[in-house]
C-alpha cells in the first residue's frame, strides 16, 4: 500500500491536529496510509532543510507550511510528488490546495453586515493596520481575511474605525482575544459587531463581551474562522467559517494520486470558498 | 530505520495532538520514525478490531486508548511489542506508561488548600457525585483526579459541599466549564477555590468568575490539569498540572525499544506524578 507523508511544523495546535485527522480520512478513502511528521518539533528543521532529508523516502507528500517558511524551489524537485496545503509559495512547481481566505473574509463580514451590524470591530491583525488597506506584498491567512473584510465593507459602504481594530502583537490565543476586545471596548467607541480572525480569538472576545454585560447576538454579533472544537460548545455557540478540511484534504489526496500515477502533469492550484456555519452568536 | 506506529482513536483534541507530537520527538531521540494512525477516525474501528488488522504491519506500537475502549487480551498477542499509554486495561499482557492521576489530584488540591482556600468547588465530574467518595469500580482520568482531590481534602479536614460540585453531563469543553461554574455560583454557597478536572473547563470557569466580578487569585484560586496551549496565555495565566508528556512518551519509547530487542521480558507498568506549573491563577 502506498504511504503518504504529511509533514507539518507541529501538530500541537487544534487546527493542525484537525487537519492531520482529515488528511488521514481522505487518504484512507483513496487507499493510502499516512505518515505524519512534525518537521520542526521532530527534527528541528525548516521545511526547506527537511525536504532535503526526504529524497526517496515516501511515495508522495502533503506539505503544510506556515507563514515565513520559505522553500527553495530546488527542494521541491523530489522523486515523489508533493502537494502543498495552505497559503505558501510553491514557485509554481508543485500542486497546491488552499482555502480562499479573501472570499471567506468577505462572506463572513457580508453576513454580519446584512444581519444588521455596521459598526464593526476587527480582532486579530498582527501589526500596524489603519483599517483601510493591507500592504499588497504581505500574504497570510490573517491578512487575506482582512482583505476580504475590507471588500465587504466597501460593498456596503461601511468604514472600519481604527479605534475598533484590536491588534494582537503576540500569537492568536483565547487570552489575546480577550485582551484585544477589552482594549477596543475601553476606547469608548460604539460597536455592534466583532469579526475575529480565528476562533480562539473569538472565544476570548465573547467572554470579554459577557464580562462587559453586552448581549450576544442581540447587542453585538461575534464571528470567527476555522470552527475549532470548542466553537460549537460556546455560550452562545459561535458562528464561524468552517475550515473546509474535508474538501481541502480530499482534493490534496486526489492531486497526490494524480502525481503518483501520472507525474508529468502541469502543477495545479485548487482554491475554494469555505461554508459559513451559522450558530447563535449571530442573529 | 524502525517505524513505530502511534495508534489513537482521533488526534483532533489538543491533548492528543500534543501527545502525538511528544511521541514523535521521543521516538526520534531513540532513532525511530513514527506512523500516526487514528484508528477510529481513520478506519471506523474499535481498538480491538484495529489491532486485528495490524498483525505484522509494524515494528512496535504505542497504543493510546480511551475510557471504555476494551481490548480483548488475545488482540495484544502480536508479532510486535505494544506499549499502552494512559489508563487502560492491559490484562497484564503489555507494557504500560501512565500519569498518576490520583497523586496529581491530591497534589493540586493540596496546593490550593495550603495557599488558603478551604471552601472548594469542583468542576467536571461526569455523573452523580455527592462530594464524599467515588465508586471504586470506576477508573478514569477524571475520577482518579477526583479521588486525589478527596484524599487532600481528608488530610486537611476540608469537606466538599455537594452544592459546589459542578457536574458536566456533556463532554469537557470551555462552554461546559463556564456553565457548570455559573450553576455552582448560582447556588449561593460561598467558595474560595475552584478545582477543574481539565484546562478547557478551567478556562470556561475563569471567564465565568470574571463575569461575576470575582478576582482571581485573591478572591478565588483556579486550577486545571493538562497544560493545554491556551493555559499559559490566559488572564491571569492558569496554574495547572502538566501533562508530563515528555516523561510519558520517553518512557514508552524506551519500553518499546526493550520489547523490540528483548521480547521475553515481563510486562512493566511505569506510573509517575506530574509536575505542577505554578502560574498566577493561584496565590
Amino acid at each position: 500500500m502506498c504511504v503518504i507523508e504529511l509533514a507539518m511544523p507541529t501538530v500541537t495546535r487544534p487546527y493542525r491536529a484537525q487537519l492531520a485527522s482529515s488528511v488521514i480520512s481522505s487518504a484512507r478513502a483513496s487507499g493510502y496510509r499516512v505518515n505524519v511528521v512534525a518537521y520542526q518539533d521532530d527534527y528541528g528543521l525548516s521545511a526547506n532543510d527537511y525536504l532535503e532529508t526526504r529524497r526517496g523516502a515516501c511515495d508522495g507528500m502533503l506539505l503544510y507550511l506556515v507563514g515565513g517558511d520559505e522553500v527553495n524551489p530546488n527542494a521541491f524537485r523530489q522523486p515523489f510528488p508533493i502537494v502543498c496545503l495552505g497559503l505558501c509559495p510553491t514557485s509554481g512547481m508543485v500542486d497546491q490546495v488552499l482555502a480562499d481566505n479573501v472570499a471567506d473574509g468577505r462572506n463572513i463580514a457580508d453576513l454580519v453586515i446584512r444581519k444588521g451590524s455596521r459598526r464593526l470591530a476587527l480582532i486579530g491583525p498582527q501589526g500596524v493596520f489603519d483599517g483601510r488597506a493591507v500592504d499588497p506584498a504581505v500574504r497570510s491567512r490573517g491578512w487575506d481575511r482582512v482583505r476580504g473584510v475590507l471588500e465587504a465593507c466597501r460593498e456596503h459602504d461601511v468604514t472600519l474605525d481604527p479605534r475598533l481594530i484590536g491588534v494582537t502583537t503576540s500569537g492568536w490565543t483565547i487570552g489575546t482575544g480577550y485582551r484585544a476586545m477589552m482594549r477596543v471596548a475601553d476606547s469608548g467607541v460604539d460597536f455592534d459587531g466583532v469579526i475575529c480572525l480565528d476562533d480562539p480569538l473569538a472565544i476570548g472576545a465573547m467572554f470579554a463581551l459577557r464580562e462587559l454585560g453586552r448581549s450576544i447576538p442581540d447587542d453585538v454579533q461575534v464571528v470567527g474562522f476555522d470552527n475549532v472544537y470548542d466553537a460549537a460548545h460556546m455560550v452562545p455557540p459561535l458562528t464561524t467559517v468552517d475550515a473546509n478540511l474535508e474538501w481541502i484534504t480530499g482534493a490534496a489526496v486526489d492531486l497526490l494520486a494524480r502525481g503518483i500515477h501520472d507525474p508529468v502533469g502541469e502543477p495545479l492550484c485548487f482554491q475554494r470558498e469555505s461554508p459559513i456555519l451559522l450558530r447563535r452568536s449571530t442573529r
